[in-house]
């Protein structure tokens, strides 16, 4: 591996955007979702996952309740916490996860298993159904929970009760007599454990990882002989017998060998998690069987099955992805959880090789899919991202019911909320990478990073006030002049850009490659960079293949993906127009929404007179449009005032000719 | 009942665009779903419908296969078969038809009961699931078929058959002490029972058919009340277990009574078997409340839950009506029979009052959904009827699973094709009414009708090249000079006529009224009144709150809808723009598809070039589209070629403004 991302310990992030969402993250979110996990929330649906643990602990009676992979959501809580406290004391947090980790071990069983569904409900059942029961996933969750605990406190218990678990499974799972040879049908374990491997050193723990992703889609079989031998069942369709609840093998990746694999299939989340366990494993062990593939999928989910909010995975069916081109507005999918796993992928291919399309697509799913799933009070949550919004059909239209137009309290299944949680509680993770002799700057975050490059420490500080402006100052700092590669990434949406060394222009055409302008020199302390990136409102249009946004145009501003809302344009929305030749221009309005840069402009909208009981009439002169003001907001934004119709895509008439 | 149509047996179809369909049915479609119906079409689902009568008659050891209702595919194959039998003799198709009903009467029983799966497997739970099991649904099409069977052959025995059930059900369902105060979870009995009524004079059968409309949607809720009895369970889902397999009263239109609904909700053949039903007791009884209820149930259908083909059901959840202007394209339902039922219900609306729209919305469903749902060869059907196929789709996104691109064989569930065979063999019976001292015509199609008004036998014979050609001729030939009204129809669609009598013009304005240019006179054998509709080629939107089709145009030309397919266009069809000045132009191509009319004419296309990689772009100057040719053939002729797409709205570039 030639890149390192900066530890979150080394990055502070001061920042007029970020800073706000840390904030709300530390004081609303994680105590919230505490209270959720202890089903606290009036009105909510109970979570049960700390409930579920005393059981398992002898600390209470009762049945387990929930969904057979609840435990992930207390794993999940605690690693953003772990991420919090890296950042921030707080000892009574500490002291409240110190509790549940205790509890964690308390339900631990003698031989080191830990599942409180098999453990209070099945257990002689425990890997007999590893297609559908989610085991190995769980217990990924609790090893990435207890490597952040274990790098933001020091503290060992949690490591040493997850090792000691990874080392029962490690004897369960292998190609040897009497071990099962075989995998889990929602991937997770895989990434967790080059995380356990990098914190422990223990190697053992990397080769388990690569067991997993090579078992899998092997022939036979491993999941068709599971079912076989559970007498041909469903876990989760009891009602299917028979052929009818054959697994789908695509819907797990395991359809065929990882290196094979060419298109992104099936369950999202299961596939971007491996994804990115793909490219750990490729950038610890250099393969490049998996290297090909990763870039293989890579380019298959980003250039033809992602949606312009980052979003992934079109369908509620399996929630999953389609196929390529497929990516429907208003039945969408794109769960919030698959743009996460989305940035893992990408963070890990950044670990690999700077390539700009990486950041890029951090940048997209982050600033739009990511945080519009969270409400600004922190409180509430979008499962499913959906880039049109008509509340009547959420209701009305049974293939619609999955989208919601107003984000929920807490989720049955919760898998989304705490994922939120710990992304934004780690972002300082995801700004930047370095090497032996450079230090690349993917996200333009205000704050400050501190390095080790060609054995100098490097201070870096960045002010800016992006999204809303696209100015960056970053300050560098060695502890002595020092000669290192600078980069900074130039954003794929970014037409124009200017870039200054201490005052003087640099031609970005010369340095800029993959993406980065990389800036070779001997640094000293009081160098500032200064790069302006162009912030024009951009109208931004679909490949024809998605059919979706045919003759429909997007508003983009830096990273920022817009939409109309119902409350400021009325409905419906599908009567606005916008023109090529619409004037539109950007105000930041400091008491919407907390401050947020809101795009103004002339659209067309079809006059609606005249209709009477009409449904259908013949185009004629009397159908005419008039010219309106649209206001467009922000997308991560949406859905914060009152609820309403919102598209992302707004039809246009782009009268260009040849 | 102030008006009746002319029987079918007085009407005889010589039509250059109908005589082809009505022959279609004779020679191959009847043939065909006999053949389906005996199992023995190969690579197609069984039916299984013969092979459980015979079990039933005891002629045949096995169990019941197939749905519940599958009886009602031979009973509206039989009824097909007695209307071509009133038109065009055929002693052999009768032996087979007389063979039918034969079993039919040997699996009756003793008390008078038909239906083979109770009678086969569940003998003991006669009307225990009145909601969910269909047992009067079928009773309703087998006295459909024995009152057509008696209609066209004279032959009691079916009829003899179907009274003693029907008798038996009398005795079964009551207010009475002992009886069943209930209705069937799918209305058709109470049509049905109408027919039989007229057939026999029995004004008992009435009372029975009145008797389930009150019933149906009063307090406590029957369908409520069973299921409790039943242990809260559900036929159709048995995985559904207490309060989750409550009936949804809204599905079976029995959430209000009757009088009472204001909206279509619920499974929609379910919904217009029964306003059909609704409207036949009005008729026959004056019934005002049941009369303002059809008025109101109508409005809603046909304003706000309609689409341009005459498709009624949006959703294929429950195969169902969602709310109004909520009919997208691509996950459309569209059902064949609902359409099918909604010209019933029409025509019942004739009986009461001629309103054009009534006829009007008969021909719209007629040409459009319903002739298109069978292929030219007779021998595939849609099921569903979309208005947009993107075949990759239909495959590759669970959603649109049941939006099939191509015409099936036949169906598990099968009740489209014979519907759309018995529809089409009593087409007579759509076309005119007939009251004491008025005749009205409904549809353009060429042939003869005789009708006895005021007192006189009138013959009446209709020349036209409908629906390619505007022009209609009527001979209008009463035995003797004979004063009466003559009204013709001028449909909603045409936007300019001219009327001749024996060569003199009327003044339309004048003599229009509700829709029916109204001639009263004496009229004399050999008077000629010359009918000329403009049939320019009209583009079509609609109303802005169907959000689907903002921004996009329907082609039509008299009263065919038309769409745009691959295999004259090429893909994406979504590329394809019409501007409001795009010149069409009908050429009729007689190599066509039989003969068919197209429309021709300038479109545009966006330019796909140059996209590379890259699946979001900024629109700018490279964004251009290039003037292509476009063809458009009639929606009721397509995928009769190649698989490919399909749309019928097509994205325009209206630039009018204000």
């Amino acid at each position: 591996m030639k890149y390192n991302y900066v530890p979150l310990k080394n990055v502070r992030i001061e920042d007029s955007f970020w800073s706000g969402y840390d904030k709300l993250v530390r004081d609303v979110v994680i105590p919230y979702q505490w209270e959720a996990l202890n089903d606290r929330i009036e009105d909510a649906e109970p979570s049960f996952a700390i409930r579920n643990f005393r059981i398992a602990a002898g600390k209470e009676e009762g049945n387990f309740e929930g969904f057979v992979f609840q435990d992930s959501d207390l794993a999940k809580w605690l690693e953003a916490v772990a991420y919090s406290l890296t950042r921030h004391s707080d000892p009574s947090l500490e002291a409240i996860a110190d509790e549940a980790i205790d509890l964690i071990g308390e339900a631990q069983q003698a031989d080191g298993y830990i599942n409180t569904y098999f453990t209070i409900e099945a257990p002689d059942k425990r890997w007999t159904n590893l297609t559908e029961c989610h085991e190995l996933y769980v217990a990924g969750h609790l090893i990435e929970a207890a490597v952040a605990y274990y790098n933001a406190t020091g503290k060992v218990k949690f490591l040493d009760i997850v090792s000691r678990f990874v080392d029962y499974i490690g004897n369960v799972f292998g190609t040897e007599q009497g071990q099962i040879q075989g995998y889990d049908g929602h991937q997770e374990i895989e990434l967790a454990l080059v995380k356990l491997y990098k914190a422990t050193g223990e190697a053992k723990y990397l080769q388990l990882s690569q067991y997993f992703l090579d078992q899998r889609g092997q022939e036979p079989s491993f999941f068709v002989e599971e079912w076989e031998k559970r007498g041909r069942s469903s876990y989760w369709q009891p009602e299917l017998t028979g052929e009818k609840s054959r697994p789908d093998l695509k819907y797990t990746q395991s359809h065929a060998p990882v290196r094979e694999q060419k298109e992104a299939h099936g369950h999202a989340v299961r596939a971007v998690y491996m994804y990115t366990a793909m490219a750990d494993i490729a950038a610890q062990s250099g393969d490049a069987g998996m290297l090909a593939a990763c870039h293989i999928l890579w380019d298959n989910m980003v250039h033809k099955q992602m949606y312009i909010t980052g979003g992934i995975g079109s369908t509620h069916h399996g929630e999953a992805f389609t196929f390529d081109y497929d990516l429907p507005n208003d039945t969408v999918y794109a769960e919030t959880c698959a743009s996460i796993g989305l940035i893992f992928f990408a963070q890990r291919m950044l670990q690999i090789e700077p390539n700009s399309e990486y950041a890029d697509v951090i940048e997209r799913a982050l600033y739009n899919n990511v945080i519009g799933s969270m409400s600004l009070d922190g409180k509430h949550y979008f499962y499913v991202n959906p880039l049109e919004v008509w509340p009547q059909a959420s209701e009305g239209n049974p293939g619609k019911h999955h989208v919601k137009s107003v984000r929920q309290k807490w989720f049955g299944c919760s898998c989304c909320p705490p994922n939120v949680a710990r992304l934004v509680a780690s972002l300082g993770e995801y700004l930047y990478t370095v090497s032996e002799s450079e230090l690349y700057v993917h996200q333009y975050i205000g704050g400050t990073a501190s390095a080790s490059i060609a054995g100098q420490h490097v201070e870096l500080r960045q002010e800016t006030n992006y999204p809303w402006d696209g100015k960056i100052d970053i300050h560098v700092s060695p502890e002595r002049a020092s000669s290192f590669t600078l980069g900074l990434r130039i954003p794929g949406w970014c037409q124009s850009a200017t870039l200054r060394i201490n005052g003087e222009e640099i031609v970005l055409g010369e340095v800029v490659h993959n993406g980065y302008a990389r800036m070779e020199r001997t640094w000293r302390k009081g160098d500032i960079v200064q790069l302006e990136l162009n912030m024009d409102i951009q109208l931004i249009q679909s490949h024809p293949e998605l059919r979706a946004n045919a003759g429909k145009v997007a508003i983009q501003r830096g990273p920022l993906v817009y939409c109309v809302e119902e409350i400021d344009n009325g409905a419906p929305l599908a009567s606005m127009t916008l023109t090529t030749n619409s004037q539109l221009t950007a105000r930041f309005d400091p008491n919407l929404l907390g401050g947020r840069m809101v795009i103004e402009g002339e659209g067309m909208v079809d006059e609606p007179n005249d209709w009477g009981n009409c449904l259908y009439r013949p185009l004629s002169a009397s159908s005419t449009s008039k010219p309106v003001k649209l206001v467009a907001v922000p997308y991560n934004s949406w859905g914060n005032r009152e609820p309403g119709e919102m598209t992302v895509w707004i039809r246009t008439a782009n009268t260009n000719t040849i």
